[in-house]
């Protein structure tokens, strides 16, 4: 096992990204110092995940306010839309900026005043997503082992939700080391997750310094591996989970929610409450991202496709609410009839 | 357009075979000149796809004989169990090399006769199936149309089923091009095909040959195309068929049969009647061929995941007979019921 690195840290008035481009071979801090550089950390991809964008996203205001002290809430507002602007399907990110501009225009705070605030919520929400992530995840096992018991489970997961994504112990990937520090887990199934290989290179990353016992596969092998009966539960995150329960989450998500409801296998999403979005109805109503389709036709600059093809590179997909078993927050767990019981925990 | 390189050539004692390993990027061949080179071409995926397997084995047996001109039958035998090694789930291999078999035990060849024959042999299986192609796209179009009519397609398809698999126009891909040729394709969705990228790398590439448009996406976006109504067809090819429409495919192919049953969306299965074996009952009775994890962990020697992460890597996997439109070859087209029709095509 390795030395855990933490994917965020923000000291001497700097804020420090673990690169997650570079992982895992390269362990190395990209430095931000104000509000476009953030911006663009978070566009490129530097950190992801939705709630550690979200964080990102805090630490990426008090630089505005650090390099403008003498800002105006009109231009503070523009600063929060810009920031935004850098992954609009991720529903965190405009959540912590809209709650910021909420908290500075309600508190007044200038200058230094408000950057120390700013500074200090960053940090609190950090420390707080631990036991967010815990409580997220023992409701999920409390509803899962009602049907498997003590058994030992072979789980899928998709993308990264651990602590590079997270912050802390992660959503999907936190209840497989609540599991695992359960003694339930036999063995998890690292999709590896096209084109940007979350999986392959995050997931497969944070299980080998936990020490859980996990095989990578192509996201095609997912029906082998449910039709061979060796997949127990999936679980993933959501970057938007909607009043009837359809949740937009990383392209292939949907794959997998349909593959579970075929195969009868319990298909979990596990997020915090931030995630959620009760103001849209359905998923036909999320705006889905298009990222550059080098990501698709290239590895690290070297050409996969012939020079003259073009890719789509839709970066999330909507599962359907109806084809999901659970959603988590830490608030508790919803399962059916998503319209009702989503309200019911949040309210 | 660039001109088209033929992906199997024999002459002066030699085969040359399209390093299907370097495409799109560079276009060069492998020289064999013995049994062992063919062996290896086929296990490290110089050549691939069912049917040009099929014919590099043809090809192979005969240079075996040119270096054992006093060869026995026992040992022509041994020959043949050792080429079908190099990749066991692909039934035309099996296929061709018995075939061989049998021709040379009844004609009771011997030496530079038997030679020239087995050479006969493959340039004539390789004339045949464009012939053959052609006829196994036509019953496709055929079923297609009565819904679809003279509307424009969008269609998906998985892995490479083109020239480079088949040696003429293909079985997927070929009904593609027929589709084309008839003006009948407005774009092609090429999935990526994980982890051996056939689909980027080659696919595009027929494509890009034939003028014809085409977008490369990750599997993972399948769901995302077909809950979008962007796909109006599915074209697969096989590895192996079995009495009851089980289909051997490239690994993901079931995946998409589940999609597209849960969008209703046409999923048609392409390939040569030397691919069916029904003299097996159903799909759990083929062997699944397991490659190198390197396939995932790596990409041209450059590490993806953690050195100490290990990967499963299933080559193919098994689509339901019950999930597949329809099962087309040269001589005919089966739909539903495939324990009935898919007899009543081959007899």
């Amino acid at each position: 096992m390795m030395q855990k690195k933490e994917p965020i840290i923000y000291k001497e008035d700097t804020l420090f990204l673990l690169d997650q481009r570079k992982l895992p071979l390269e362990e190395v801090y990209v430095e931000c110092k104000n509000l476009e550089q953030t911006h663009n950390a978070i566009n490129v991809m530097v950190t992801r995940g939705a709630p550690c964008i979200g964080f990102t996203a805090i630490f990426g205001m008090a630089l505005y306010v650090k390099n403008n002290l003498d800002f105006s809430l009109a231009s503070f507002k523009e600063a929060a839309e810009y920031l935004k602007s850098a992954r609009p399907t991720a529903v965190n990110l405009a959540f912590e900026v809209d709650k910021l501009v909420e908290t500075i225009t309600r508190d007044k705070l200038t200058s230094t005043d408000c950057y120390n605030k700013i500074v200090e919520i960053g940090h609190r929400e950090l420390k707080k997503s631990e036991e967010r992530n815990r409580a997220m995840a023992n409701n999920i096992i409390e509803h899962l082992t009602k049907t498997t018991g003590d058994r030992k489970l072979r789980v899928l997961t998709h993308c990264n939700t651990g602590y590079l994504a997270c912050g802390s112990i992660g959503t999907a990937l936190g209840v497989i080391q609540v599991l695992s520090e359960k003694k339930l887990i036999e063995k998890v199934w690292v999709d590896e997750t096209r084109p940007y290989l979350q999986g392959s290179r995050l997931t497969a990353y944070e299980l080998n310094n936990l020490g859980i016992e996990h095989n990578v596969v192509v996201e095609g092998a997912a029906s082998y591996l449910m039709k061979n009966n060796l997949v127990d539960a999936i679980f993933v995150g959501a970057d938007r989970i909607v009043a009837n329960g359809d949740t937009a989450n990383k392209v292939g998500t949907s794959n997998l929610s349909i593959l579970a409801k075929h195969y009868n296998i319990p298909f979990y999403v596990v997020a915090p409450s931030s995630s959620f979005d009760l103001s849209i109805s359905s998923g036909e109503k999320i705006e889905i991202e298009m990222r550059p389709e080098e990501e698709i036709l290239e590895y690290k600059d070297l050409r996969i496709a012939p020079k003259t093809s073009q890719a789509l590179n839709p970066s999330f997909d909507i599962s359907d609410g109806q084809l999901i078993t659970g959603i988590a927050s830490e608030l508790g767990i919803a399962t059916e009839n998503y319209i009702e019981t989503l309200k019911g925990i949040v309210e």
